[in-house]
C-alpha cells in the first residue's frame, strides 16, 4: 500500500513528465537545439520509421540540423503514463504543422515514451515515434505522402 | 474540510479519468473494439446526434462494426472534470480525422461525459458527443458536411 | 522543503489553472462573453499583436462585441505552469479553427499567461497571446493571412 507521500510523488512525476513533453514542443518551435539535447539523457535515443539516433551526438545531427529546415509546431495530446521510480513510460499523441519545401503540411502519430530522472530531473530516455501520417495539406490524409528523410 | 487523504484521491481520480479518455483514443485508432467495450459500463452509453448506443450490445455495433470504416484518429483537449465519490463528470474537447469514402474529413467538438468508479476503475457511464462540425478538409469548415450515419 | 499539504496545494492549483483555460475555450464556443470576463481579474489583460485591452470594460469590447463574428474553437495544449503562491505563470498552446468571411480558416500559437488567486479562485491576470500563424484552410500556413483587427 503506497503512502500518501509515495502517492502524492507519482502525481508530481506525471505532472513533470506532462511538462517535459509540452517544454520539448516549444524548444522544437523556437528551434532550441541546446535545450532540447538537454531534454534528453546522454544515452537518450530517438526513432522515426527504420532509423534512429542515439545518444546526444546523433540526437545534435536531428536537433540542432534538421529541425530548423521544416519548422515544426507540434501539439500534443492523449498523454498517458506510468511511473517505476527513477524511470517511466508514457505515450502521448502529437499533431504537427510543418513548412516542407514551401508546401503546408500536416502530420500526426504518437510516441512512445521512455522517461528517466537524472539529478532529480525527468529527461526522455527513448521517444519512439509512430507516424499516423504526414501529408500535404492541399491533398489530405486519404492521399498521404512520404515523410521527409531525416539523417 | 477534505483531508489530505480525500484531496490526493480526487487528483489520484481526476488522472485516471484524463488517461481513460487518452486510452480510448489509442484504442480507436488502434481499432480495438474489446478494449473500447472494456471502458464502458456495463450500462453505458453513447449519443451522437438523434441516436443513442445503450448498453454492451449495442456499443459493440458502434465500435466493432462501424469504427474501423472510418478509421478515426482523435486528440483530445480541454478537459474539465468534478468528481464526487465514485461518480463523476466532466467535459472534453476532441479533434478528429477521419477518411470518409476516400476523402480526407476534419471534424470536432466536445464530450459531455459521466464517468463512474466500477471495481477500482474508472469508466465511460455515458458519453454524449457535440459536433462543432464534419467538414471534408478540401471544403472546410466554412461548409460543413453531414456527419455519417453511424447506426 | 515543502510539506505534503504543501505539495498538494501545488497540484491542486496547477489541475485549477488547467481547467481555467480549458474552460475559456468552451466559453469561447458558446460565446459567453460575460463567463469570459469572469475568468480575468478586474485588471485583466488580452495582449494580441500590437494591441492589448486592458480592464473589464476593453475585455467586454475584446470578448462581448468581436469574438462571435468569427466564432473560434480553440483546442489548448502543451501547458506548462509555476505557481508561486496566489500568482502562477504558464504558457499553453493553441489550435483555433475560425470562419472569417465565409472562409475557414485555422491558426495557431501559445499564450503567455499571468494567473492570479482571487478569493479563492484562480484567474487569468494577463494573457499575452503569440500567434504561429494565421491561415485560410485553401492557402496553408506556407502562405499566412493576416489576422483580422480584433479592436
Amino acid at each position: 500500500m503506497a503512502s500518501i507521500e509515495q502517492r502524492l510523488q507519482v502525481l508530481e512525476d506525471k505532472d513533470e513528465i506532462r511538462e517535459l513533453t509540452a517544454r520539448y514542443c516549444y524548444a522544437v518551435v523556437a528551434q532550441d537545439g541546446q535545450a532540447l539535447l538537454g531534454m534528453f539523457t546522454e544515452d537518450g535515443e530517438f526513432h522515426m520509421g527504420e532509423h534512429a539516433w542515439r545518444g546526444q551526438a546523433e540526437l545534435r545531427k536531428l536537433y540542432v540540423d534538421q529541425v530548423g529546415n521544416i519548422g515544426p509546431k507540434p501539439f500534443i495530446q492523449n498523454h498517458v503514463i506510468q511511473v517505476d521510480g527513477d524511470a517511466a513510460t508514457g505515450n502521448c499523441a502529437v499533431e504537427i504543422r510543418v513548412i516542407e519545401k514551401g508546401e503546408s503540411v500536416t502530420a500526426c502519430g504518437h510516441y512512445d515514451d521512455q522517461y528517466r530522472r537524472e539529478n532529480g530531473r525527468w529527461k526522455f530516455a527513448k521517444r519512439v515515434f509512430h507516424l499516423y501520417h504526414w501529408a500535404k495539406l492541399a491533398e489530405g490524409w486519404a492521399k498521404p505522402a512520404a515523410p521527409p528523410d531525416l539523417r
